[in-house]
């Protein structure tokens, strides 16, 4: 192993001064943190801000000879520590691929490099009356490279699905420099194994995207927002069950609890009733000429489905308003609490209520406060652990995972997943036991040792380390 | 390598003589084909038609201690030749595991065995409200395990995705027996490398699918459907890409061509305008209120787009008869013709109406009837290639193989990809170095080994042979 500061002056020789964030730079701590809520920080040796595939191929042929650490980064916007780099060494980041290539209307398609901002890209292509539907709550900063490394989902997966479906073609760059062009340009296409479903979600464990070709669609021509209050979870749950079975197919499917509303009552233009227990967010979208018509009737069917007020909108200034309860809750509980741990749980949609009565019962035995919203058409839970303790205290620290660990083995108790849209990166590594077979995690490190046999890209993420033995 | 009466009596004792399908059977050649257009036919040493996971890993485990290939089987409906015991050997059927083991209206998902024939999933879950999207054109006799070895598509593709969209959770026995369960039973999920995704498609080479577990969704009301004439392909070209630029979002946008049309005017109830040169199928669905606005919206911009007649209908009797004329293409190309090669090529969707003016020049220049017809919304066609001469005939079949070829390297000139949803198996494997880098190639080869080291599972299919040096 060299010295560190040998890799830094081989890449700064090799890449030019500008490329790099390295020793004694301001920038520098930045890079060792995210938006997971980890009170450690881990510097790197240095960051490569790599402006093109062919630098990110050779930081990734320099770090492989050199048998340096290599952890990939995007907008450094996860939830999960999927961009720390644990192991020290370098920090190869995507945030100066900027471009994007190309909207072609025709085709349905965009073509761009990882660093362009999601928000950014859905507004070039709206533009052009195309549509990018993947919506992460982090769209205004987060990248499209970070999204397919994730597999982001957001609000209108419930009806247009996760990254995934939106990404038919990826440039990447392996550990040690190879840089392999896979996918096509077409909607479908069976033609060889699908090394792209495989990339996307990997969470720059594989290789390091460095293009990206995404699927759009034509953009729907109106939408309608409704917001339903209820007195309690149960009857929200009943109401999105009868919503369903109606045959209706939202776009947007969200639900809050009542430690979330009680959180943004002060704040919000619109005045909860006292005896709020849950809100039901509800966006529909089609042809203008239905969406009075499909308002009025799913605000109707919320009233029928014990309703105790209904809020309803499809101007794009009134829609916003409606929005504005559901966007209100995560900034005011971070304002509120100095600790906030997000935890994306995803359970099996029948199972929702259920799940959120087992979080209450967890949060009164533990005394650590939560407040439960998120997608509730896929069952998919933001479960916020909340405190105000001190967060650098290890005490607080053990209890608050505590807290979260029974809040997993809850979730894989009623069938659900860790995490339905966030990743697992560093923060939940440690538990995927709970939910998977020690069998299902040797494929997996067999999978990632076909790609990177050396183990230096973005080690110590997404999979346990090997057990010793019976351990 | 034993003598086959040994693997077969081995078999035998193991798993029952009420499993094996041996040699002198009369079922034994069936075995050996599919609906691939092979002349050719491959009887295997014996099918072992399996009733159990534990059943199938026994003859996985069985196989590989003595170094017999082992070929799953569905329904054998494939169109490619992907379930042909090219290698002798042994046929594993999935076709006797037919249950539907769970149909959960509020976790919105079944569990199915592989054998489960597609329409009869789609009926049973119907029958409770919900809806199992991909079509295929085969769904009256095609498998939802083969469905998920291939990734098969169909018409409503378009709106809702293929099959791999709604595969959240497979059980596969690898080969040497491992029993393997991944996946989830929720919407979203993103916990783990998705094992799930990779091996979707993968056509039998990875493993046997013994169990699925699938997404539904909640039954649309309602659809209409709307049969647009035109004279010309450029003309219904313009008018596909008029209505996506509205923002319709049909579920189904299918096109054909005059040869086509020509093929079904004797038959169908609906008398074609004598000048007719292409039929656009859309059918959108939705909430019942607004079915009848939609249906007489996307008929009048038919007429604006220039058609030269429209037939629509909501009532499902009546729907029927707007999809006869195109239901009715491919059985009366099939009555018409000795040898149909239908090959399901994907462009990308601004390049359909070139690709349909290529495969015309292809026709003139080779002297081979065409008549295109499919999913226009995706891009992807099923080129029909027609003749009447002897199809043993090695002279007929070199030609007809040779025309084929000119459709793929038009396709992949155009940016597309030789199959859209019908697969590789035998019959395009020499094909893809058209489409696809050595580099690709290799990599799927490594991932083909991770799973399968003996090389011993479906043997022959789906990639082609390493090439020594620099042939």
């Amino acid at each position: 192993m060299k010295s560190p500061s040998d890799i830094v002056s081989v890449l700064e020789r090799e890449l030019g001064a500008q490329a790099i964030v390295g020793p004694g730079h301001e920038r520098l701590d930045d890079y060792g943190r995210d938006e997971s809520p980890l009170p450690e920080f881990y510097p790197p040796e240095c960051a490569v801000l790599v402006e093109s595939a062919a630098q990110a191929c050779a930081v990734l042929r320099i770090c492989l000879e050199r048998k340096v650490p290599v952890t990939p980064r995007g907008a450094g916007s996860g939830m999960c520590g999927g961009a720390l780099p644990v192991a020290g060494g370098v920090v190869l980041s995507t945030e100066r691929m900027q471009r994007i290539k190309e909207i072609d209307p025709a085709d349905l398609i965009a073509v761009v490099e990882p660093g362009v901002i999601t928000g950014v890209l859905q507004t070039a292509v709206e533009d052009q009356g195309l549509f990018y539907p993947p919506d992460p709550a982090s769209l205004e900063f987060c990248s499209i490279g970070g999204n397919a490394a994730t597999n982001a989902g957001g609000p209108r997966a419930f009806k247009y699905g996760v990254t995934r479906e939106y990404i038919l073609g990826l440039e990447v760059c392996l550990m040690g420099g190879e840089l392999l062009r896979c996918g096509r340009r077409t909607a479908k296409g069976v033609t060889g194994y699908d090394l792209v479903a495989g990339f996307v979600g990997t969470e720059g464990t594989f290789g390091v995207i460095t293009e990206l070709l995404v699927k759009l669609l034509p953009k729907p021509p109106a939408a309608a927002t409704v917001l339903g209050v209820f007195a309690d979870v149960p009857t929200a749950g009943t109401a999105i069950n009868g919503l369903l079975r109606d045959g209706l197919r939202p776009r947007v499917l969200e639900l809050a609890d009542k430690a979330s509303i009680d959180h943004i009552r002060a704040k919000s233009r619109y005045r909860f009733p006292a005896n709020a227990g849950a809100i039901v967010l509800i966006e529909v979208d089609g042809e203008a000429e239905s969406m009075q018509m499909m308002m009025e009737k799913v605000g109707m069917r919320c009233d029928e489905l014990g309703a105790l007020d209904v809020l309803a909108a499809t101007e794009p200034a009134e829609r916003r308003s409606v929005w504005e309860a559901r966007r209100l809750i995560s900034p005011s509980l971070k304002e509120a609490y100095r600790i906030k741990v997000n935890e994306d749980i995803c359970v099996p949609r029948g199972r929702i209520v259920e799940m959120l009565a087992r979080i209450d019962r967890i949060s009164a035995e533990t005394g650590i406060a939560t407040a439960v919203f998120g997608h509730a058409g896929d069952g998919n839970l933001h479960c916020n652990l909340l405190s105000n303790d001190n967060p650098d205290d290890p005490d607080v620290r053990t209890r608050m995972w505590s807290a979260a660990e029974q809040v997993f083995r809850a979730t894989v108790d009623l069938g659900g997943t860790l995490s339905g849209e966030h990743g697992v990166g560093l923060t939940k590594r440690d538990y995927i036991h709970l939910e998977q077979s020690e069998q299902v995690i040797e494929w997996q490190r067999r999978w990632k040792a076909m790609w990177d046999p050396s183990g230096l890209l973005n080690p110590g993420k997404r999979l346990p380390a090997r057990r010793v033995c019976n351990e």
